[in-house]
């Protein structure tokens, strides 16, 4: 069964510690995503060295390829790829809004052809509850339907309402024990139908409570705006999770806000695409700069890629399509985002978050200014 | 400098040591190819965990990129790419005759439009000499012509012939203090071209001595006839090296005709095409048998694939392209490849290299032909 105990807190800020048999989370955490039962470019036992103690599986993705079946000949998705530790996964709702073609949205769940072979494929509430019961995942989200922005008031509530009915037949699929049931705010850029929609999930109960439906194409400022008014208000006993987000500094909102959690994709991804984060912002190494550039990506950074090798070989691995590219672009981004996550946690400790944000922000745009 | 000593000999195979200020390599050897200054898909530390003691380097490529200079920054390649062991580099013959367009080939050397951007580049026995010296190879090669396959006689005469003026230049240029000039033997499928090449580069003295222009195209028989040919005969007291071979078969065919070292992309390229060897033959992930095997891919095999993951989760890296695929799958092949050296290592320390040689081929063809 998840614990979930606050150790600090530093205005909205909150620091404090998830607890599953598997694993013990400290929080605010952000949690690498690993799609398809695999951290992009990076081995299980890399992924847990960054400092990760979660990870972030995909419902729609897993059961698309391998299919359950495959997973469960393993036992659960830890067994299956080789992680032993807790694993939160997606519900579906968002892939299914962002990945899959000619939806056909009903009271009963979703019809989508599958962007693998085009086959027709049916997920709805109870189907993923089914699959993340069978993927033994610690964290189980609520199937959902992501609200389009922009979207009308009169959408967003109908979409949100709609949300608010599939969690009440997510609750009432029964998980294995253990398994904690996330609930999923929507209600798109319109605060009050955010706060219904919490309201009515508080109603149901869940272990957890997440926000949905941002960083989807709206307007930063109106991300901000729903974060600032809706995080605080949520509830102060459980997890709160603020998903797909996000860039450092939305990390830092987020966690003023008073969000514990937290995934993207943005250091993975921006690894490939030879993006890598240093404390004075994005090192771009397709740069002729970095060219002939012997030194490490970060002095300081423990990370396999700045331990032993330069920026200039790096940009030579990325530039010649070399696959350790890939693998050691990723470990250093994903210790960086490890590593503001630590710090972020013990300026919460020492009740100094707010200066730590200001100070971040300011060092990480020098040189991500001039290179991104 | 290099030091080379016969520990067993058994029939024409033999067992030594070449040792080198930054390593001993236990002989027959088997050389992982790192073509751009990384092995493909692992990293410097796991290759030399899969029992590897040397990898080669490319000429031809380095100097395309990232060139020579950019190298230099970091000292030699060693430094650049983070393996401290020793590293043969081949010279960019073989790879101007397989991969330069519009190829002009002179006394002088070679002009050829590069393949990276289509520049005019200019490469000859002097130019090799000099990145090979500025990267610091252990192991230099001659740069030679490869000659095509098929060739008259006297087209293979004339190539061979210009091969050796070329030797004679190589071996004029001052290297570094320890780097050791390997001579290649050509002469295409004619076993007295073959025998004269040897015995003028002799005359020159190298350090050891390579038979280059093999696995080109031509039947297998005719690789062999000449391998079996020329193998014995080639210096005792000199490492003996068969350049880009090969499959375990001719490994064993290599080792029997007296070869010490041995170079192929076969391993790492297989792994990446989902390619994996067993005692047993080669298990292809692709294959829907492999589906949901839970198994891994060789019971006894203590690679960091076999060690935690299974067949059907690495057919599911491998079919979905995830990039932890390949770098397990090469993880796997290079361990069996070195296993394989190393078994054979000791059959001929305990004479029985015949019999071990058999029973290696007779396991191997059982796997292998149902899944090939």
């Amino acid at each position: 069964m998840m614990k979930f105990s606050l150790t600090d807190t530093d205005g909205d800020a909150r620091r404090g510690q998830l607890i599953f048999p598997r694993g013990t989370i400290d929080t605010p955490a952000f949690m690498p995503v690993g799609t398809l039962g695999s951290v992009r470019a990076v081995a299980p036992d890399e992924v847990r060295q960054t400092g990760a103690q979660i990870i972030l599986g995909n419902t729609f993705h897993l059961m698309l390829r391998p299919g359950t079946e495959v997973v469960s000949a393993h036992g659960t998705l830890h067994d299956f790829m080789g992680w032993p530790g807790p694993i939160l996964t997606d519900s579906g709702g968002f892939q299914v809004w962002s990945l899959a073609q000619k939806r056909q949205i009903s009271e009963q769940g979703v019809y989508f052809r599958s962007p693998v072979d085009g086959s027709s494929v049916f997920l709805g509430p109870e189907e993923s509850m089914t699959v993340q019961k069978s993927l033994g995942s610690d964290v189980v989200m609520c199937f959902d339907e992501c609200t389009s922005y922009p979207a009308t008031r009169a959408q967003a509530n109908a979409s949100m309402q709609m949300s608010l009915r599939w969690a009440q037949r997510c609750a009432a699929v029964p998980l294995r024990a253990g398994q904690a049931l996330f609930g999923i705010a929507q209600g798109g850029m319109y605060e009050d139908l955010r706060m219904e929609s919490l309201t009515q999930l508080e109603k149901i109960g869940f272990a957890g409570y997440a926000l949905g439906g941002l960083s989807v194409g709206e307007p930063k400022d109106d991300m901000l705006r729903i974060l600032q008014a809706v995080g605080p208000t949520m509830p102060k006993d459980k997890p709160r999770y603020l998903m797909g987000v996000g860039k450092p500094e939305d990390l830092l909102a987020g966690v003023a806000a008073g969000i514990d959690m937290f995934d993207c994709v943005l250091p993975t991804r921006n690894a490939r695409n030879g993006w890598l984060y240093t404390r004075r912002g994005i090192v771009r190494l397709k740069n002729a700069v970095n060219r002939s550039d012997t030194r490490p990506i970060e002095v300081d950074c423990p990370c396999a890629a700045c331990a032993r090798f330069s920026r200039a070989y790096l940009r030579h691995l990325y530039v010649t399509g070399e696959l350790l590219g890939s693998r050691l672009c990723t470990l250093h981004n994903l210790v960086y985002f490890q590593r503001l996550m630590s710090d972020i946690r013990n300026a919460i400790a020492r009740n100094q978050f707010a200066t730590f944000a200001r100070d971040f922000l300011t060092d990480f745009a020098g040189e991500g200014r001039d290179m991104a």
